[in-house]
C-alpha cells in the first residue's frame, strides 16, 4: 500500500468547501464583469525566461521550475516554470497581441504557485483574482482597480475594510533622503515591506544586517511615521519629500486617485495614505495599494499597483498598466472565521433511492424525469437497505427522498418523503416533480 | 527586449474565447450538479510517488516533473509533478478521507498536463471535466457516468454522438485467446488502442515489432472484427470468449449497463459495443467507454471506465469506482467548427466615455450608478477624443455609450447613444439606466 499524501502546502477542497468557494468566485466574476473587466486565461506553465528577473531576488527563489523532458532533464535542466502571479503572464499576453484594444481591462481568477513556507491561510498553490487596466496612465485606471476590489469585497460580505495607498516614487525619494544608494533601494523596500510583520526593531535589525543604516536613517523613520487623514499625510509627505518633479507628480497622482476612487463609490473613510506600504515585487513603478481587514488578522486581502515598465520588457514599447489581485484563500479564511461564507448552491435536492436491485431501471427512469425537469437529483448507485439510503440522504443534505418500488412501478407513482417535514406521499411522478419544485403543497 | 513567447503546447484565451469557453463550462457544471455530482478540488501539484505506476509506461514519460527547491534541485532531483489526470488525485482523496459518504459522486473541471506532442485541438495543458462515482460496483454507477456525459453533450449543442463500450475483462480474454502472455497484455492493449489512428496494418506492424504475433493473432482479429447492434456484438463476444466467470460477468455487466443507461435517458441508438476499444491507461478494470462525433474528426470527446483497484493502491482496502472525463478543448474545437459555440455572456453593455479629463469624476459617478444598478459598465480610462472612444465602444461590442459633459453635469443628465439604433437622447441618469436595462424605450 502506498501512502496517500498531499504535496506540502497544498490541499483538497471537499464538496462543501469547494461549493462554498465556488459561490465566492461566482460573486467575484459577476462584480468584475459589472465593472467592465473581461476574462482572460493564460497557461499555468510559462517559459522560465518569461518569469526571470521580474519579481526580485527573494521572490525568484520561490518559483517552481519544471524539468525538461528527455535528455536535458536527465542533466537536471529546466525550461518551464509554474506562474508566480497573473501579472507577468498578462504582460506577456499584451506584448504578444498588439491588436488588443486599449485600454484593455481584464480579469483572471486562477491558481499561482510559490514555494513559500506554508502558514495559516497561506498555501504553495493559491488562487489570485486579478483585475488590471492596461494601456492608460490615467489615475482613473488605478481608481477602477480600487473600485472593483472594494465592490467585490462588499459583495462577498465585508462591510468594512481599509485600503492603504502609497507610491513607489515616494518610497524611492525616501530611500534617497535616507542616504541609501539607488542600487540598494530594492533591499530597503524589502525591509520596509516587513514593518507590519516584524515591527520597527525588526526592520532596523534587517537594515543593519544589510549595511543600510546611514546618517539618514532617522530621516527614513520620520517619513515613515507620518500618520493622519489622507490629506494630512499627503501634506506631510509633501513637506518631507516634495519639490522634485517625480515626487510632486506622485503626490498629485495619489490626490487624484483618492478623488476618483471616491467618485467611483469607494467609501472615503476606507482610504488611507500609508508611507510604510512598500509591496514586495520589483515591477511596481507608481501607486501601490493593499486592502486589509482589522479582524481576523491574516494579512492583506488584496494588493496591487501600477507597473508602467513591465510590459515594455517583453514588447516593442512600454505600455502602462495597473492592477489589483484579491487573494481567494485569505478571503475565504476570513469569511469562514466571521461566519459569513455563503452556503454552496449545488447540493442535490432529491435522492432517488433504489427499492431493490430488480427495480433499478424504475428508479433510473424517475431520476431521469426529475433531472429533465431541472431538479438536482442524485440516484443511489449501490446495493443497500432503504434505511441506509435514508441515512445517506441525510448526510448528503438532500430535502427529499423518492422511491419507486414494485407497487409504485405498477401504479406509475412515486413515494416522496420530505425530510424537512417528515411528510410522505405516494403520487404520480409529475406531481412529485411539482412538489419538489415547490409548486405544489 | 525579451522575447514574449508561450511555452510549447500552451495557449492564451483572449476575452472572446475565454468568455465563450466559460459559457460551456457553466453548462457542464449545471448538468453535473443536476445529475447529483458534487464539486471537488485537488491541487495541480502532486507528489511524484502519487502519480508513479498508475498510467502505464508510455504515459509515465509524459508527466511534467518539478525540481526540488534548494539543494536537491541543484542535483537535478524532483519531488513533485503536475497532475496527469483527475482520476488518480481523486483516488488519493478518497483514500485520505475515510469519512466520505459512499457512494461518493463528484465532478471536477480543471487543467491537467501531459508532455505529449501538440497537435490540432491537443495541448500540453488541457482541461478535463470529470464525473466519477466512487464506492459502488453496481452498473447503475457506470450508467450514471454515461447519462451525465450524454446529457452534458446534448446541453452544450451535440444532438448526436456515438458511445463506444467495451470491457477490460473481455480485452484480457482476447489477449489470452490470442496467445499473448499475461505480462504482455498491457503492450497488446496499447497497440489495439491505436487501431483508429493507425489501422489494422499499423497495429499488426506494432504487434510484430513488440514480438506479440502468435498463432492466435488471427483469433485476435476475428474477435476485434465483430460488428453489429449491441445485442449482436455481445452474442458474438459470448460465442468467442464466453464460458469463464470473468467474461460471463463482463458480458452481463455490459448488457445491464446498456439497459440502465437507456433508462437514464441515454438514447439507445447512441450505444455501440466495440471490441476494439481499449483505452490507454493502466488502471481500468471493467467497462470502458468513449464518446465520439462523426464530424469533425478530432478524436473522442469523452472517455472513461471502471477502475476498481486504483483506490486500494493508496488506501487500506480496494474501493470500486467508475468515471468519465470530457475533454474541454476538443468539445470547444468541435463546437467552433460546427458554428455552435455559444456566445460569451459577460461583455459590458455600456461604455461611459470621458468628455474631457476635467469631467472624469462625473463620468466615474455615472459609471458607479450604472454598476450599482447591476449593469455591466465599462469606463474609458484614458485621454482620447470622443471619436476614438466611440471606436473603442464599437470594438468592445457594447450596445450603449454614455457621456457626461459639462452641460449634462450642470443639468444632472446623461447623453446616451444606442449604437444598435443610432438613437441618442439626453435624459436624467435614472432614465438612462432604465433605458439600458430595457425597461424604457
Amino acid at each position: 500500500m502506498e501512502e496517500a499524501r498531499l504535496a506540502r502546502g497544498t490541499r483538497d477542497l471537499l464538496p462543501e468547501q469547494a461549493s462554498r468557494r465556488n459561490a465566492v468566485i461566482a460573486v467575484l466574476r459577476e462584480v468584475f464583469a459589472r465593472h467592465g473587466f473581461e476574462p482572460l486565461e493564460t497557461p499555468a506553465l510559462e517559459r522560465i525566461e518569461t518569469l526571470t528577473g521580474k519579481y526580485g531576488d527573494e521572490s525568484q527563489k520561490l518559483i517552481f521550475r519544471i524539468l525538461e523532458r528527455g535528455e536535458g532533464g536527465q542533466q537536471g535542466k529546466t525550461d518551464l516554470a509554474l506562474r508566480y502571479d497573473l501579472t507577468v503572464p498578462l504582460a506577456r499576453v499584451v506584448a504578444m497581441n498588439p491588436a488588443l484594444r486599449m485600454p484593455f481591462k481584464r480579469w483572471q481568477i486562477a491558481p499561482v504557485w510559490r514555494a513559500d513556507r506554508p502558514a495559516k491561510g497561506r498555501f504553495r498553490e493559491f488562487w489570485q483574482c486579478d483585475c488590471d487596466v492596461v494601456g492608460s496612465t490615467d489615475m482613473l485606471a488605478d481608481a477602477e482597480c480600487l473600485a472593483v476590489a472594494a465592490d467585490a469585497l462588499r459583495a462577498i460580505g465585508f462591510p468594512t475594510f481599509a485600503i492603504r495607498l502609497n507610491d513607489r516614487r515616494l518610497l524611492r525619494a525616501v530611500a534617497r533622503a535616507a542616504g541609501v544608494p539607488a542600487d540598494r533601494e530594492g533591499a530597503l523596500l524589502v525591509a520596509v515591506d516587513k514593518l507590519d510583520k516584524i515591527g520597527r526593531d525588526g526592520v532596523d535589525a534587517e537594515l543593519a544586517e544589510k549595511g543600510l543604516v546611514t546618517a539618514g536613517t532617522s530621516r527614513l523613520w520620520s517619513v515613515l511615521s507620518i500618520r493622519g487623514a489622507p490629506a494630512e499625510v499627503l501634506d506631510g509627505l509633501g513637506r518631507e519629500l516634495g519639490g522634485t518633479e517625480e515626487t510632486d507628480v506622485a503626490l498629485r497622482d495619489l490626490t487624484e486617485l483618492i478623488a476618483l476612487a471616491t467618485a467611483l463609490g469607494v467609501p472615503a473613510d476606507t482610504l488611507r495614505v500609508d508611507p510604510t506600504l512598500a509591496r514586495g515585487l520589483d515591477y511596481y513603478t507608481g501607486p501601490v495599494f493593499e486592502v486589509w481587514v482589522e479582524e481576523p488578522q491574516v494579512g492583506s486581502l488584496a494588493g496591487g499597483g501600477r507597473y508602467d515598465q513591465l510590459i515594455g520588457v517583453f514588447g516593442k514599447q512600454p505600455i502602462p498598466a495597473v492592477g489589483i489581485a484579491l487573494g481567494l484563500e485569505r478571503i475565504v479564511t476570513v469569511l469562514e472565521e466571521l461566519g459569513r461564507l455563503p452556503p454552496g448552491t449545488d447540493r442535490p435536492l432529491v435522492l432517488v433511492a433504489v427499492y431493490d436491485p430488480a427495480h433499478r431501471a424504475n428508479a433510473a427512469a424517475a431520476a431521469r424525469a426529475m433531472r429533465d425537469a431541472g431538479i438536482r437529483t442524485d440516484l443511489y448507485a449501490g446495493n443497500a437497505k432503504l434505511k441506509a439510503q435514508y441515512k445517506h440522504a441525510d448526510s448528503l443534505g438532500v430535502r427529499f427522498v423518492a422511491i419507486v418500488g414494485p407497487d409504485e412501478a405498477a401504479a406509475r407513482t412515486v413515494t416522496l418523503k420530505d425530510l424537512a417535514t417528515g411528510v410522505q406521499v405516494t403520487v404520480p411522478l409529475a406531481d412529485a416533480i411539482r412538489r419538489v419544485q415547490g409548486d405544489a403543497p
